[in-house]
Order: C-alpha cells, then structure tokens, then sequence
C-alpha cells in the first residue's frame, strides 16, 4: 500500500528523468478585487482526472512524455517578497537540473519570482504575455509587488521593445501610454503573433512565455479574479500557444484560476486543457 | 471623516455640473419567472470598482465627464403602477434639469416609467430596442404592466413605425405577428441596425435606447431571469452600442441584470463594462 | 402511459375523498428585501421524494390518509390585490367541499387570501402564528397589501386579542407596541403555548394556524428571504406543531421558503418534513 | 380540482394521439466524474415553463403538434443492466405503438437502452451522434456498460461504417485509432453532416439520432458532467437537428444536462430549447 | 524534489509502523437521492489542512500517534458488487497486517464491504451504528445491495440483537417494525449508548463502529444526500465517539460527507474534525 | 437629488455628533487558509438594509443614538505592516475626537491596528476576547504579522495576565500551553465571562473587547474563513455581549465574516445583528 500521491494528469515522470517541471505557487495577497487564485493549481492537481492524456488537436499523449509535478510551494502569506523569493529559488533550481520550469500561480505577481531566476540565466529573454490586463502600473496603492504591476517590474528588467503583450483590453490610460513608448502592447487578440513567433523562432532568441488565463473570455473562463467581457476563444488561444512553443520557450507559467469563482468547475476544466495542450505543445 | 458614498465608478460630478444622470430602479414585482432584477444597479455600483475608468475600444475615461449617480429610488414593491409613477418623476425632474436620465432596471418594465417622461417631452421619439424577447403581449396573466408587455405599452404611446427591436429570439406567435405589422423588428442580431442609425442621426430625430441585457447570449450573460440562447457577442454589442450613440439621443436605460443568478460575478462586470461604453459613446 | 403527475409525497388521494386540500399560491410580488418564496410549493412537491411518508415522531404514515394536492394557482404577478382574491376563492371551493384548506406560500401575505375565506365561514376564528417578524404595520412604503403588514390585515378582520404569536424577534418599535395593546405576542419562543392551545381545545374555538418558517432559527432553515438569528429549532417546532393541532384547526398555511437562496437543499428539506408532521397531526 | 400535472411545455397531448413519445431516464449510476444527470429531465421538464412554445427559428409552435410525455422511469440505482432493460421496454412499448420514442437522459449509457428496442425494429438504422467523447471504449475499469463505452456498445450491434460522429474533442488515444477504422467520426465540428444527412435522406435510411449536450461548448452549456472547451456554439447545433431532422428519424435521444451544477439555470434552459426545436424540427 | 503527497493531515506514518490505516471508498451509485458522496474522503484530506492536529476536547495529537492514508481505492462505477469486493479485500489486507481499517465513504453500502472482512476475522462482532436513516429495508427498488439496505444486509451476516442503531429519524414503517424484533434501534439520539457501551467494554466484545454523518443535525452538516432535520450537536457527537472507543472497536468507518451539496464547507470541515477525534479516541 | 450614501442601517448620525465611530478594514492578505474577509464590512453595510433598527431583546432602537459610519478605509494589499499603520491612525483620530472607535474586519489581524492606537491611550488596558482559535501562535510560516498570531502580538504589548479568551476551541498545542501561563484562557465557551466582567466592572478598568465571529457554531454562522464545529449559540453571544459591555469598553472590534462562502445571506445576517445589539449594548 502506498500513500495518496496526486499530480498533473500524466506528469509522472521522475525528477532525474523530466524535461519539465511543473511547480504551483498558491498565493494571492496582493489581489485587490476578489481573491482565490492560490487555490488554483491543487485545483488543476485535483481536478485533472477529468481529462484524457490524449490530445486530438495535436495527437500527442502526455504519457509519451517526461514531465514531473513537484507540487505546491508552501508560501508566506502576507509577504509578497518572500514569497517571490521562494519561487525564484525552486525555479532557478529548476533550472540548474536543466530543466524548463512551469509555474502554476496563483495571481499573475507569482510570475515575477520565476522570472527573475530566468532573466538572470538569459539576459537577452523576451516576454511573450496573454493577459486581459496590461499590468503595467509603477505602483498599486504604494505597492511595487502587485498583480496589476508585474509586467512593469518585468519591464525593469529587460527594458523597452522586449515584452511582447496579446488580448489586453483592461487597464489605466496611463498603462496604455507607456506600453505604446516600452512595449509591444497587442489590443485585444492575437493580430501579430504569428509574425512575432516566426522572427523569435528564426533568431532562436530565448522567450519566457506568461499566460494569464483572463485572456479567454469570461465565457469561457468565468473562474478569476477580474472578469473581463471581450476576450478569446479556446480555440484561439490554443492555436496561439502553439504558435508560441515554436520559438525557444525557455519558462512558462499558467495563472488566475480562482476555482471557487466558478462553481460550475468550466473554468478549471478549461485551465486543465491549457495546461495539457501546452505541455504537449512543450514536448518534442 | 466623510460618510461612505457609492456612486458607479468614475460618476461623482454634482448634479448640478452633471450632463448624465444616472438613477436606479430596482423594481422587478412582475417579472413572472426569476426575479432578482431589482439587485441590478446596486450590483452594478457596488462591483464597478472592479472596472477601469478608462476604455481602449473608445480611447476615452469616465473621469473626462460630467456624469451623476443618484442612487436608487426607492420604490413601493406590489405596485407597478405607483412605481412607475415615481420613475416617470425622477426622469422629468433630470429632463427638467436639461440633463439626460440613464436609468438602470430593474426588470425591463421600469423603462415605461422613464419613456413617459420622455415622449411627453419628444412626442416624435423613437425606441431603439436591444432584447432576447419582443415584449409585445397585450397583457399577461391579466396585467397590463408587466414586463412581457412593456414594448407594447410603448407602442401605445408612439404608433406604429417608430419602435425598433433588435436580436428578439423569443416570444409567443402572437407578438411576432404583432410586430410584423407594427413595429420595426429585426430578429436574432443587429441586420439592419447601420443603416437605421444613419438615417436617425441624419434626421437628427430624438432617440430612446432601451438595452435589455438579455439581447447578450447567456453565455457572455448568464444572469438574468429568463436566459435564451442564440444571442449577440460583447464586442457585437459595444459596436451596436456605439452606432446607436451617433444618433440624438435623448433617454436611455440598462436592465435585467440579476446578479443573484450568477454567483461568478461575470454577468456583473458585463452590465458595468457596458454601461461604462454607453456613458463614453453618449458623452462628447 | 399515463402523464406525469407531481403531488407531495403521499398525498395522492382524489379531491373527492379528501379530508385536507393542500394548494400552492406561488407570489412574492411584495417581498421587499429577497424573493423567490414564489418557487416554495414547487420545491417542497418536487423534493418531497426525498421523505419518507412515515413519521417517527407521531408514529403514523401519510398513506394511511386522505390528502389531496391540487397543485400551484397561476397568479398574477405584479397586483396583490388580483392573487388574495384568487388565493380566497380556492380556498372558499375547498371549504364549500367541507374539507381543510391547506396553503402553501409564497411569502406570507398569502395568508390574508386564505383567511379572508374561513373568517366569513368562522367569523369567531382565532389565528395562531409562528414567526419571526410581527408583520403588524399598518403600510410599507405605502401599501397595505404587504408581506410586512399580513397580521395587521388580519386583525383588520378579528379585532384585538384573537391573534396569538409566537418566536417573534424582528420588528419596528412601533408593532411591538401596537402588539402589546391588540395581540397576544410571545416573543422569541413558545412559551405560553401549551397553555393557550389547552384552553382553545376545551372550548373548541375555531383556530386558523399560520406558519412563517422563519420562525426556525437560520442554521435549521437558511432559505428564506429574511432571516433572523435566534430562532427555535426543529424538534421545538415540532413539538409546537402538534399542541396546535390538538385545538379546531379549520386552515392553515406553510409558507416563506425560497429554495433558491438555500442550494445545499437543507431548507426545502425541512419544510417538507414540517408540512408532514402538520399533515400528519392534523389528520385523526 | 385537479391533481398536478408536469409536462414539458406544449406537450399535452394524449398518449394515443401523440406522434412523438417523451420519456425519462434519471439514470447516471456509471457516470464516473460529477453525477447528476439523473436530475436532466426532471429539470428541463420544470424550467420548461421559462421557454415559449414557438420557435422563431422555425416558425412553427408545439401546441400545433401532437407530443406526449410520459414522465420518468423509475429506474433501479447501482444497477445498469437492470436500468437498460427498462428503458428499452419503453422504447418498445413506443415504437409497437407507431410512435417515435425521444428519450431524455441522465447519463449518455441511457441511449443503449433506446436504441436496442430500435436496432431489433430497424436492422439496418444508422446513428448520428453528437458529443465531446468518443464513448468508444471497450470497458471502462472493468465495466462494459459505462457512459464511457456507450457507441462502442452500439457499435457493436450495428458493426462499421454505421456511426457517425461529430463535434468529437475528447477521448483515449485508443479510441480515436478504433474510430479510424470502425466509425465515421468527425471532429470538433460539424464538418462533413451536411453532406451525409442528404445522402441518408435521399436514400430514406432509418436514423438514430443521440444528442450529448456536452457538445455544445461549455460556454453556452456548463451544466454537464464532463464539460470539454472548444464545443460549438448553439446556433450551429440548431441548424445541425435541422440537417438531421430531414432525414428518416426512427427514434431520438437528449442527454448529460446535470443541473445541479449550473446553478444560473443557462444550461437546463438551453437544453430546454434544444428539446423544443428538436420537437419541432421532427413534427412535419 | 519530492512528488506531491496528500494526505489527512497528521497522517504521515508508513503502512509497516501504522496502527490505524485511513483508505477512501470514492463509491454513491446506488445513492437515490442526491449523489456526490464519493467526493468525501478526497474533499476530507483536501480540507484537512484548515484544520489543527491538536484537540483540546482530548488534549491529544495526531502527530504523538502512528496513522497511514493509503488513499482512494479505483472503483468500478455501476456495479455495487465489484465495488464491494474491493472494499473487503483491502480491508482484509489491513487487518492481515495487524492494524484497524478505517474507511472513508462514499454512501453507507460501502460499510458492508468492510464489514464482511471484520466479520470473517471476529464472527461474534456487534456493530454500533450512528445515523438518521434505519437502512433496513430488505431491497430498494429490487436491488439488494443498497444504500438503503445496508444496515439489513449486515444483519444478514450476524442475526438478531447485535447491530445498535442510534439517532435514527427517518426510514418506512416496516423498518422501524424490523427494528422492533432484530435490532437494537434507540430512535432520535445517543439515549442507552452509555449503558450499552460500559457493557460492551466490560466484556471485551469486538465492534464494528460505522458512522453516518447525517446523524448530525443538518445545521451542522448539510452536505449529505439525504439531509433529516432534528439530528444531535457536534459536541454531543464528540462525546458518543469517546464512548464507544472505550470499547474494543476492530473496525470502523466514517462516510456520506458530499462535499459539493454544501459550498461554504462547513460540512467538510465538521467532517474532517468528527475523523480528527475519532482517530485519537481510538488511539492509545 | 443626492448622492448614494451607503451606512450600516441607523448609523447616520454626523461625525461631530457621533459617539460611536464605525469604520471598516477590507484587509485579508495574510489569511492561511480562505480569503474573503475583506468583503465583510461592505457586506454588513450593504445587507443591514434587511434588519430593523429596533431590538426587542434590549428594547432600544438604533435611531436614538448617535453612530458615524466612515465606510471602509483604502488598505494596500500585500503589505501588512502598511495596513496595520493606516488602522492605527484611523483609530487614533477617533479617539483624539473623544469616541468610540469600532472597527469592521476583515481578518482578525485587523485588531492589532486598532488595538494599538487603543494601548497608547490605555496602557493598562485589558482584551476580551471571543474566538474560535487561540491566534497566540509566535509566527506562522515566518511571519509574525499573521491572523494566526494577533493575540501574541496583542499579549506583546500587555503583558501576562490581561488578555481574558472565550470560546476558544482550536489551536496548535504550543498555543494553549503558551495560554496555560501567559493568558487567561476559557476553552469552548462563556464559562467565566460573568465573573470577570463584573469584577472589571468593579474597577472601571478600561476594556479593549474584540469579537472573531467564528465564536459562533458554524450552523449559524457559516460564511468565515476557518469554521470550527462546537461553537456558542447566537443567544448566548448576545448574552454575553450584555455582559461585557457593563464594563468600561473603550475600543471594539467585529470580524472574519467572509461573505462570499455563504451563498445563502444567514451569515451576513447574523454579523449585522450581532453588531446592531453591541452597537445599542456601548450606547448609553
């Protein structure tokens, strides 16, 4: 008899053997609105045993790869540096083993903690973000470590021309201001990336790859934090991954499921089939 | 220390400055099926914090208008008729006043109330109408006011020609019967719309738009009394909403939303992102 | 193949046979605070397939009597005045059959339809009431015919000391002082019960018995439009339930069960159980 | 007075009249994620009453055909062969009557049930299903009569090249390869439908037609079992039972609404109006 | 980087040190009324961790003792007998060790897999059951293995006067006439459990001890299937617990927690600290 | 025509007038286990719109005294020690004016803000406390600023001795243990509260009075984030309310209503008419 062992759907693979390394980040202190995104991956955990290996948009099965679930952080609640800090630490370990992170959050501020522990390995990454939000605000009510701020502390990092943002249709006009100047801010949808991806696959240019779920619709995906009407389709957004994993996708993360937002379990139905899909998209 | 005042977001000019007034009408005593309407605009006010004041599909903030939130009336449940007395007052008061009147239902027969202030102003008014369902019954279950009825009530007031429904999906044979030779009705979406609008705003003639939100498909929409599937997108509406608000308008109202029926939160953040796109289009 | 026919569980008699008639008035048009006490009778017929039909308690079984379910009244939503008056003339046809009215509401003003019938057949009618609100002011917000004004109307009709309450713990100063003057209120529990129902038994005065079910405290019984803290349990009502039935019960009525706002089911099940046992006490 | 009849709206007719039989089966004993698909019918049954009985799509009216609806089986638990065999003694009892038999499901195992009183009547009937899954395994956990296996069940009666499936998006790597052999399975779409149902109309082939509602995508239908994202939208279903409904239509099934979990109700009122155009399509 | 193991919390002992081995029976297809039971044990050691390993009612800690949670069995869905088989092989597996089983349901069937591997082991075994329901009925709708029968079955296996039934308040009549000849039945609570336990205790008698969790009132726990008014407080729980672990219990279980028919959690957590204390009483 | 002002129901009193200051802190970023107190101050304002003023438990009505209600404070999320800083200052210009600052949480961290401001103007202050949790642990995960650490960071300031704990029923074992010699600690329930306030009462010693809403039994009081089964009663909450408040309380606290997990309204209920009876309790 052995005890209760619960991952992803499929990543079973052993540490020493996988080529990705899933990792969830339940935390969620700094959301301003309506909080719960840190119950997001057990939930994605838990509820995978919905889905099938198997995916028929890409006939590629999860079980032909090696992919290992290290669970949870356990995370300081309250603190949003040093929960940063615990997720660069676990993502540059990761990294050291030679292995991509996958970071499940969690509100979208986690992505901050792994992406400090990539842009320290690549210096020259890029930033491919789906996101209804721009995030880019200095500051949220005098804090710096925010979830409406974690694309302007990426943009700290690797300066103008490097963040490349998709389906945005929320934020401040000043966000929208200073993404024209320091970002490749893409309204809406889409419209761009396939260019994009096809430049950055070519250059072999690293690129850490941020999904904030909120990009789908509220149709789709009701189960986050701040809703926004006007968003994408499931099916576009799987093409759009796709179109992503052909550039050198060095770390990615999933977030903004907040499962008890969406009692009907659609969202984290829809969140579990992302993640399949990139995963699978990931694997060659 | 101030007491605590809860206004939509981004409305809190005086009423005096003010060239929009916004007022509730949480009323929903004849809804037949589900009620839950008359918690619409106290959701709508209460959750609109969750939403920018700024929109990228109109490049403008809420924050560069003149626009009044006078809270709720409040009204005698039991009694259409006395409440729509008291609805019919507050528009011609904001009439009076020079101002347009934006109500906020409600169930969908709030809107008489206000368009008898305003067709006794513009007796050549036109109806621009957004529903799922034609609302043309003579009576039902006896009740002249009741919301199946409430477009009929109209068209008592204004004739034939001059009530313009769009995206109707539902209703007994009869009412489409009716509408056939009585009213304008364009069945399932916005056919038709364009061209109508454009001849409005030539003629410069004066416009009420009444926009139940059920024209949405409950998908995008699902909290409201009687969903029916088979309706319009977000980005759809917001089109629709924007050719509307190049006409003269003179009267306006938002309705149905029950927040109670959907407990993600999705269908509140839907009604706020419109009506704070109905606020900007009418604002110049 | 028959149709399918939906009664309470176990009261499948004819209305010929019958010695009780239970019938649902299905209106909540003046319920000021939340509705959906309008979808009580059909939730307690649909659930009832949940009970048994043999009682513990009173060691007796439904099948064993004669109960008739004529199913919900179709009333019109929107005018009080038009439901009371088709509420009073089931309740008159089923009395004219010499057989017991049992209503089920609806939010409370329901009662009056019902009264009003049996206080013209027993004009020396002593009214028993379990509830947590007085529901004794004279108007809300102007109207008469109010959920908050039921009691009132009916002393309308006896006059002072003919109407007896029980677990009442909400209220405006202003009823608790007209109650001291003109009705015999016992605030919050059932004491003084016993007492008063030995003394109607003796002399065999004719007792309508109305039951608000939010005279049970909120953690028994949730789902109701407003509950009050502090209420009496289940086995109290009980308990209370067959006192009562012990004196000439000529009517009565369950009602204020909104099954919408209780989804853990827990409600509606213990108004089943409630209309049981009064079916059960009430049938000798 | 009488007793309390339930019937999907505008199916009044009497049993001997009827051309179309409705019947239920609560069945979802072998749903292996989230039961309560026994709770379908009886719930588009109830919200039927939310719905009108024309269709503006159609232009045609339930109240000018003749449709019966017998309730629902009383079906044994835990059991699904003893299940089976009830629900195809109806279908039987149905089809000897010269009635079509449209069953509501419960779990999609139901239409095994169905269709084996049809295959016995029909030896050469062709399927067409529209679901999410494949329901081609062989057995599921060691169960061969699973909702999981249910075409695969079918399949074996009427051997290959006699199923026809669309909008199929989920599944074992396994039987997507079976399909490839033994069915004519289309996926995520209703590519291809056109094409067939004029060829099977041409040539009168009798039709067995299952609908598994999850194929619709979650978005408009989240109340099911399993919900899969990337579905179709519900004006393409309809026009899909309008294709369908041309050819030779011998006997129907609706299926997997568990209402339970959609509480904002979107989901039994879609399947609600599914059931009527599908009604109406097959009344000529 | 370990994999993600999830237990109950403070339940960390290997199977060779444990005591007492945890294993979860994920099993309602007979359930009749509402299913979701078998998302009880995974919902309990989700949960688990809101709660504290230390009990001030004992002043004990689950960490001073030596538990092993095996996890979930895999069952077979549809078919009550394989599922059954398991259940007692794995029961009988943990007693061939040396150590009690303690079983997580699922609905109440579940017990009799267990308790046949107890029987065979201790054939002069009595069984001390806390519930609201009798379930002793003799077949449910023709099936004989039952939810609704459990308690029968068992009583198939020992004979008269050695199964003990307290709380109980619901079940038909002839139950309760069965319970008059062959049980030990103490209707509504815990009256006769001292007495009887000091006895069993004094004579060292082996005890199954099964515990449904809707003996509790349901404003304590809602969220079970079938929920009856008028059960006993946690803290009278907690106390009859501690009375019968003074006995020689061999074999115990726990079930009918579903988890999804009450979303505050309440119920989950109530369960969660009902095991907590069990598990140290039965720990010495 | 006014703005919306939105107040606890009769609170309406000016800030000059007042004698009581109400002011709410939406803050729960360091809460563990389920967020959601942060909409508990909004929630009692919004819904106290269904209680009356008048309290026929103390017969006194709300109207008759003079309460301010500031409406919540603007706390920054993610930072603690940030929001603790704004609490203090708050209540420190209440008590500059010469009134009674009472504080609407959020978590039960929120206290210590308030309590320090309190401290300063009362060194010899003592805590009454009524909680279902010691919250005396030293840090929790490392932080020191925790809900689970409030208590210990209140006994910082004062010392042994002069914090008095009722009802308590969960802690780490280490936290009672830390109670056996530094606090004055009653398990479970009221046990003391008598004596204890009348001496207290005795000595005018000034009173710091905090009350966690989860003292309260989950059946009445599900909606918090940690609910422990074996809580008091609503009756004997306001008994004990009565009781403290004859002592010289100079600062008061409610909290840890989280609104969202309870669907059903009773939890917010109760938090209201808890506050409405300490409210008319304080005034004099």
């Amino acid at each position: 008899m052995t005890p209760n062992i619960e991952t992803f759907i499929g990543c079973d693979s052993s540490f020493e053997e996988a080529k990705i390394v899933l990792f969830g980040a339940p935390f969620d202190s700094t959301t301003s609105f309506r909080p719960g995104a840190r119950f997001g991956p057990s939930a994605m955990r838990h509820e995978s045993f919905g889905l099938e290996t198997y995916s028929p948009y890409q006939d590629k099965d999860l079980t032909d790869y090696r992919i290992f679930d290290s669970g949870d952080l356990e995370l300081c609640f309250g603190s949003a540096e040093l929960a940063l800090l615990d997720i660069e630490t676990r993502a540059e370990d990761i990294l050291a083993a030679g292995k991509l992170p996958l970071l499940l959050g969690g509100e979208h501020l986690v992505t901050l903690g792994s992406f400090r522990a990539i842009h320290k390995r690549y210096p020259d990454v890029h930033v491919i973000h789906f996101d209804a939000h721009a995030d880019l605000r200095d500051d949220y009510l005098g804090a710096k470590l925010s979830h409406a701020c974690v694309l302007r502390r990426c943009h700290d990092l690797v300066g103008d021309g490097r963040i490349h943002q998709f389906c945005i249709r929320s934020g401040e006009r000043e966000e929208f201001r200073f993404a024209k100047v320091h970002t490749d801010l893409h309204p809406f949808n889409f419209e761009g990336l396939e260019e994009l991806t096809r430049w950055l696959a070519l250059s072999g240019t690293p690129v850490y790859f941020t999904i904030d779920l909120d990009c789908l619709d509220p149709s789709a995906f009701p189960g986050t934090g701040t809703p926004e009407a006007g968003g994408v389709t499931f099916p576009q957004l799987l093409e759009a991954i796709q179109m992503v994993a052909k550039t050198n996708v060095v770390g990615a993360d999933v977030n903004e499921l907040a499962p008890m937002l969406d009692q009907s379990g659609v969202s984290t139905a829809a969140a579990c089939k992302v993640l399949r899909e990139l995963l699978l998209a990931l694997s060659k």
